[in-house]
């Protein structure tokens, strides 16, 4: 089995992978830093400034630095083995607990497939809370939410004493979060974790996994679903998927596989994940039933949670809002239950006429959480499929259900995300986030979009990153994204990037609008770039460097173009900056100091400057 | 020289072109009405049920109507030229009136460039003026203003009585607009251009186009840039880049080009658009002086008016609001001046230090306007280029000075709307509306994007769309579309597409929100088809039918896989509107009335019905 080839391993251009050292904890933060080209600004003074390298924050793990061995088949470097461990309150099971992943440890016919190197699980001891909630609201600082503090900051303090101009930003408007006012720290992280405004998705069997936060008051994210299908792609094609998405700024991946073999496939890609893993797992149970809904059972999705859990599954969705009461409130809608875990678990409740089981045993489900700190993601089964059915009855009766499971998971100290719409137009947006922080007490908000209209599908990435951005703004902390083949088909490799790519721009659209601490610093550094003419630095610091260098050298493929003052756009004549540049060189050139002259920028000033002037010019 | 390949005339799928007869005035208004499949709920009860046709607002123009001929060396039918003669207030002149359009005529060498049918251009009479926004001032409907209303309107009345299901839509929020409560009727149109409140550009001069509104209460309008660059298209390409714009929805056209022959290019692009044509003279005026801002003139630029006034531009992109003293507000910025248009001016002004001769010269321009009806936009030369320089001195300070240019515009009964930004981060965007409303009054607004952040180069159709969306909702009328090759390179023929679209969804979305009367019909159309597995009424509804078809058909071709119910997406297991629909015909199997015990949708009916339904399952 030759895997190295399909992996996607290329640095980014001009990146290198920096290691940010930790304070509290012996800890070391991947980060990417891109190197750019110092300013030429030609005929001004002909000096060459340089300009220091930026730091971004990374999502691609170890496998975009060269200097780490990478194989498939032995997984990722374990770095939070040792910080789990060390705390002293979990022990290594004698095997798997879960009766389907005995079953199919013993069936030799999948020992092809398998995962060579599969550990013990670990387990919470008894009586013990191994989750991020649990320990930070007992005032414990863990590595992960150090690791958290440095990697958010994208070493913000340092850019702040070197270059303060491109750390100017406009002060947002956050609809009164908690946004940080300059830095993140790790105490800030550990409060905010304790007060459920956020979450850090890492199961104790996902050692692999580099810490990440969601929550309202840090960096928004962005969640890509991957999955194998009927027509079952190769293993390496999955793990690939992951490694792909997670390239081009997937914060956390779901595994929404429906084939064959999903229980295979997901070990092996969350030994090569470097992000958080969530699934559905009412998914897999359905497989297990031959996709008859109403043959489901609460023991055998008790032992399915335990079959993922301890394969290192971070966070569950779990549609336990579906209550029976619910379901007639759908019944005129235009399109009815969309959600597929939501209209399961519809199907379950009409076909025994009872309550969801995933409600009666939520505590039960609580426990097996805990256990292994798996962070509950509240399903909204109930969500609109349409904007003609945008917050509507269903919709919100199952918000405030999910606002009292979260208070029950609370009590457990479980961490908890809440899942949001869907199909919203634009003025009906707020009032999700409104309800959302309302009911749920601000545990963090993780929507699907919303879409904004139905009436582009292929285009629905786009009709949804409008209502991501408005949403995230208003305080989601993660978005999932939303593919061009939403609604008709299955994503390619290309839809997946189209959709990550998509997202990000909105994500971080977002973290602008709020005013996010340091925020706006690589915008500036891009603005900077393309007013100077360093395309090659434009390009490298822009989401998607291969994109953007290719776009502009559709027309103008020549190296000497990449100095160039001018783009095939506009050409020489018409390019703005350009004459810009002139117009500055010109006023410096009759010895008009600009800078003294126009220091505050204010209209008056700029009047005393005109008549001031008058001698200057002609 | 054969034309007739390279013009894209297919009709959309399941689409013709229909014609709404006038009551006032003896015209016919095209629209495009899309015939829909008949609803099978298979297992319910298994009636069919048509479903109505669906008219569509539609741009494309005569290309789209097979019976029509075509042929682009004739130009397209003068549906306007007798309104405009009938008026009784122009002349023909004996000949071109500019002297460079005389010279362009003169010069043999340009005649196998040259379009075959010039005719002689019509003017206002003396003492006249045949703006609409004059006409309408007199109290006068005239034919333009009640093709608009008919169009406005996508039949709207036949629609809301035969299906009043579909036309269901939420109360939208518009911000104090005087969004009209049903129908649009001529009256509301004429009220609205008498108040300034919306444009209708058509000059007299090009006879072909369709008439349509720009202003706040109306649906949004899009408008897409073309042009022609150094490496010249030929006039064919030139021509078939407005037609394919307007195929997938451009409201109107800005020819930018700035290359060779632009004069005999514009003639041949308004001879065949269906749509208004608007241009930046200053761009031409300065290809006229090689470049060198310094050499501009007023009588240079005048000239270049009474050149493209007679050839026929419905909107002229006036930079007349960068004054001398605003240009040094500018020394501070991140990003200068980028607009070509305001860079342009900025250096004349400077290098002349006088002030600015499209200012100085405002009311002359006017008189040149209002003898053709060529409506102003004026452009906003000191807009930001990056989310740092959003919404600052110099942007807001040139903002004020349009406002002042709007009223003097006014004074002389001629049509005006305002440009706007640019680069704004999304919690600034509302200020821009707020800010334009205020100082220019309710002259439409007419924005380009904005971009919500500068770090997505390759994707600014989606970093700006976000914000087009948003500016939208809040009264922008027109949005000016940006391609992926934005900042870039210039756009081909799928870059138009992709920006024409993302624009067409996102003013889409605006109306939604805005709560634009009938908006919501064709999403609820395409939700219904969607949720009846109705497929190709689906693709047929949508934006772009052939995207939308081939992403269904990239996994799943097969003919019978139109009608299946389900998608490669989820398969037939996890299909939740399967299930959904399953979930309704078991709880009719069962003899519930899901209809009558849940028709409030309230919650507490809801828990009745299921107090009720004890006895009814099982």
């Amino acid at each position: 089995m030759t895997t190295k080839q399909v992996i996607s391993r290329e640095p980014f251009p001009a990146s290198k992978k920096i290691y940010v050292k930790g304070a509290l904890h012996d800890i070391s933060v991947a980060m990417r830093e891109i190197t750019l080209t110092p300013t030429r600004l030609n005929g001004r003074h002909g000096v060459e400034t340089p300009n220091p390298s930026v730091p971004l924050y990374d999502t691609s793990g170890p496998y975009t630095d060269p200097d780490q061995e990478i194989d498939v088949r032995k997984g990722l470097p374990r770095l939070r083995e040792q910080w789990i461990l060390q705390r002293g309150d979990v022990e290594a099971l004698p095997g798997i607990s879960s009766a389907y992943g005995r079953q199919r440890m013993e069936d030799t016919s999948l020992d092809s497939l398998r995962f060579e190197h599969i550990r013990k699980p670990l387990r919470a001891k008894a009586g013990c809370n191994v989750s991020q909630l649990h320990y930070a609201k007992k005032g414990i600082i863990t590595p992960e939410m150090e690791y958290i503090a440095i990697r958010e900051n994208q070493l913000a303090e340092k850019l702040f004493e070197e270059n303060s101009d491109l750390w100017q930003q406009h002060k947002g408007h956050s609809f009164g979060a908690n946004t940080p006012v300059k830095f993140i720290t790790p105490e800030f992280v550990r409060d905010e974790i304790a007060a459920g405004r956020a979450i850090i998705p890492n199961n104790i069997n996902h050692p692999e996994s580099e810490p990440m936060i969601i929550g309202r008051n840090f960096l928004v994210k962005i969640n890509a679903n991957i999955g194998n299908s009927a027509i079952s792609s190769s293993i390496e094609e999955e793990v690939e998927k992951a490694v792909w998405a997670c390239r081009w700024g997937a914060d956390t991946i779901m595994d929404l596989s429906t084939g064959k073999n999903i229980h295979e496939t997901r070990e092996w890609i969350i030994r090569n994940s470097p992000v958080p893993i969530g699934t559905v797992p009412i998914y897999q149970a359905l497989e297990k039933v031959n996709g008859k809904a109403e043959l489901l059972t609460w023991e055998l999705f008790r032992d399915t949670l335990i079959e993922q859990a301890e394969q290192g599954v971070d966070y569950f969705t779990i549609h336990a809002g579906v209550l029976l009461r619910y379901v007639p409130l759908t019944a005129k809608r235009m399109t009815g239950i969309v959600s597929r875990g939501g209209s399961i678990m519809a199907k379950w409740c009409l076909a025994h006429h009872k309550e969801n089981f995933l409600y009666t045993h939520f505590e039960e489900i609580c426990e097996i959480m805990k256990a292994y700190d798996v962070a509950f993601s509240l399903g909204d089964g109930l969500r609109p499929g349409s904007i003609a059915d945008a917050n509507d009855a269903a919709q919100f009766a199952e918000l405030e259900t999910l606002g009292e499971l979260t208070r029950i998971a609370w009590k457990h100290d479980i961490q908890v995300m809440i899942e949001g719409p869907g199909h919203v137009p634009m003025h009906l947006i707020k009032e999700n986030m409104t309800k959302q922080l309302e009911h749920c007490q601000e545990a963090p908000f993780y929507t699907l979009g919303p879409l904004t209209t139905d009436i582009a599908p292929g285009y629905d990435h786009i009709t949804s990153a409008i209502g991501a951005a408005m949403i995230g703004w208003f305080g989601t902390a993660m978005l999932c994204y939303v593919t061009p083949k939403e609604h008709l088909g299955l994503p390619d490799r290309e839809d997946v990037k189209q959709g990550v790519i998509t997202y990000k721009l909105a994500a971080h659209a977002a973290d602008l609008a709020k005013g996010h601490p340091g925020a706006q610093y690589r915008d500036n550094a891009l603005s900077k770039a393309r007013f100077e003419f360093r395309w090659e630095d434009q390009f490298n610091l822009s989401l998607d460097p291969d994109t953007a260098r290719s776009y502009h050298d559709a027309t103008l493929p020549a190296e000497g173009a990449k100095v160039a003052h001018f783009c095939s756009m506009c050409g020489p004549h018409f390019c703005s900056m350009k004459i810009t540049q002139e117009v500055r060189e010109f006023a410096a050139g009759q010895g008009v100091d600009e800078q003294a002259a126009l220091h505050t920028g204010m209209q008056q000033q700029a009047e005393k400057f005109v008549e001031q002037g008058s001698d200057l010019y002609i």
